[in-house]
């Protein structure tokens, strides 16, 4: 079979290779993977940004769909043939800081960051990090399931009820799934993002706007919700402008759901959580729940996956596809295609 | 009957003048003020800092226990002669921002700042703001109800389970009393403050102190919890150090309880939340319940309310005891007896 693989080599560079054939041992899977998305830790990672954690030369990616090619010692939860994605999570050692929650501890391991990752034909994984595909779903919009299941857990763990009023500040690939899932969820959204080829997209997927640089923000949400303001607010633009504004939008006990990674502290309007009781909740990657709850929500097929897609480019094409990334601030996602 | 009241005068005066006699209408109750307690609040009032808020002069002061002297019509919750205490809370038109939350609404008047307080012998409030206390209380300890109804608010928000490690940053006033109330809730309780005094006082009254100064506050949590960190943050320093340790020592899905009043927006790490999954929750002063809690939490005689109150002078002495709280930073209570 005719392999490869794109391994990160430092430096904004790609070099394309063979996949290499990792026999599945006891617990483990190989996947013949189909497509795998470009996240934005991996575009953080071709800037060089975190070669202190890859172990270059790697291969990278873990938004992945795929076949399951050939099962190791004790693996009964899936079996080959049977199409899967991957949930990127291999939890270490429990440790007391972690509160039992096994998907964010200390000693996790993120697979495609600090292990190979899926930008390859043949990847090989733990079974428990396999949720299997109902023949609703391709193969192409399943490679979606991964940053669907981030938007799952956000939009449970704030909350949200049905009638409610959210606010999303900022509409890039996660914002917009955010967005869509609590719309499904019977959620009032309105989008607030300053990129207008994407306001248009997220308009045209039935989702309401506004363009914080050209209304004002707290006069829009006051109209859009018949002044009872937001339940949720999910910060999703990594902005000090998302940051000053997100506390200026929640009614009293509103909810902000903190989404983006703010690498530097941010100034905090804290007089705001005391005066109308604001609750803040921090959110990242997901649970098991998330998975099947966002592979169902595929599978109903109301929510519009295809539409995200902004480009599919083969293996072969990993660097002119991130090239192309760093060119488009109004993409969306983008796949490549691995076998 | 010989009756008094300090004045507000600005400027850091207060005026000794006759109580007025405001007759109770429809649904309001006059009270024998017994002993007032000195908020915070005050003390910026005091400086000159709410003169835009206050109406000079003007009574102040909203921590006070008294006894029912006078009912309006209507009133049917209490009779004369019964011992109280006042929620100082005077809800306005309920809107539509404010989700049902009567106590920290958007036209909220809080009793003693927006109107007339208990610094004086007679003071006319709302029916439906008084508690009624039990014979354990005496009216002195019962001055600090409202501020450990605070406590209590502040507590239960937090959502504090038995066995749970809280840490209280500020060792004030009211941070003593939510390290106390969260201690009798089966908390372990560490209070990090930096005044020597204080954390004296809050030793000798069976709570593990920190001085943030001299240990390095990570590592004594780690050590307190057996690296478990906190499940809940208290905040109530309002110092900017406050704020910067306050991400550091809960763990995973810990809550961070926003007690003090920051008034500036302050730099907060934000990549903490993501990381842990923190949450944080603003509070501000209570509901009934949380009274009715206090009260409760006073009449069993376990928390050492009496070791809180640093003086007690008569009402004529306003002027003396102000100027005293701002030469004691270590002080805790201090309580005008109003009659």
């Amino acid at each position: 079979m005719n392999t490869k693989a794109a391994y990160y080599e430092g430096n904004k560079t790609f070099s394309l290779r063979e996949s290499e054939y990792v026999p599945p041992g006891p617990g483990e899977v190989r996947i013949e993977v189909a497509y795998c998305g470009v996240c934005g830790t991996d575009v953080h990672i071709y800037h060089g940004q975190m070669d202190r954690r890859v172990r270059i030369p790697q291969v990278i990616g873990h938004e992945a769909s795929g076949t399951v090619a050939e099962v190791g010692p004790g693996v009964e939860n899936v079996a080959p043939g049977d199409r899967v994605v991957v949930r990127p999570l291999q939890p270490g050692e429990p440790a007391a800081v972690d509160n039992a929650c096994t998907h964010i501890g200390q000693n996790l391991k993120f697979i495609g960051i600090d292990t190979p990752g899926a930008m390859q034909t043949w990847w090989t994984v733990p079974a428990y990090t396999l949720h299997r595909l109902p023949d609703a779903v391709s193969s192409r919009d399943a490679a979606l399931i991964e940053p669907l299941a981030v938007a799952c857990h956000d939009v449970r763990l704030s909350g949200l009820a049905e009638g409610e009023h959210a606010v999303v500040i900022g509409g890039g690939p996660i914002g917009l799934l955010i967005a869509l899932v609590s719309q499904r969820k019977g959620g009032r959204v309105l989008v607030s993002e300053v990129n207008p080829q994407r306001r248009a997209l997220a308009g045209e997927l039935g989702l309401a706007t506004v363009d914080p640089r050209a209304d004002d923000l707290v006069q829009t949400v006051g109209r859009f919700s018949g002044e009872a303001f937001a339940d949720v607010v999910f910060e999703v633009s990594g902005t000090a402008a998302g940051v000053e504004a997100m506390t200026k939008l929640p009614r009293v006990r509103g909810r902000i759901v903190m989404v983006a990674i703010h690498a530097q502290p941010q100034p905090v309007d804290l007089f705001r959580f005391f005066w109308r009781e604001l609750r803040m909740i921090g959110v990242r990657v997901y649970e098991p729940e998330d998975f099947d709850e966002a592979i169902g929500l595929a599978a109903e097929g109301r929510l519009p996956l295809e539409r995200l897609i902004t480009q599919v480019a083969p293996l072969e094409r990993a660097q002119a596809l991130f090239e192309t990334i760093d060119q488009s601030p109004a993409g969306m996602k983008y796949l490549l295609k691995c076998s």
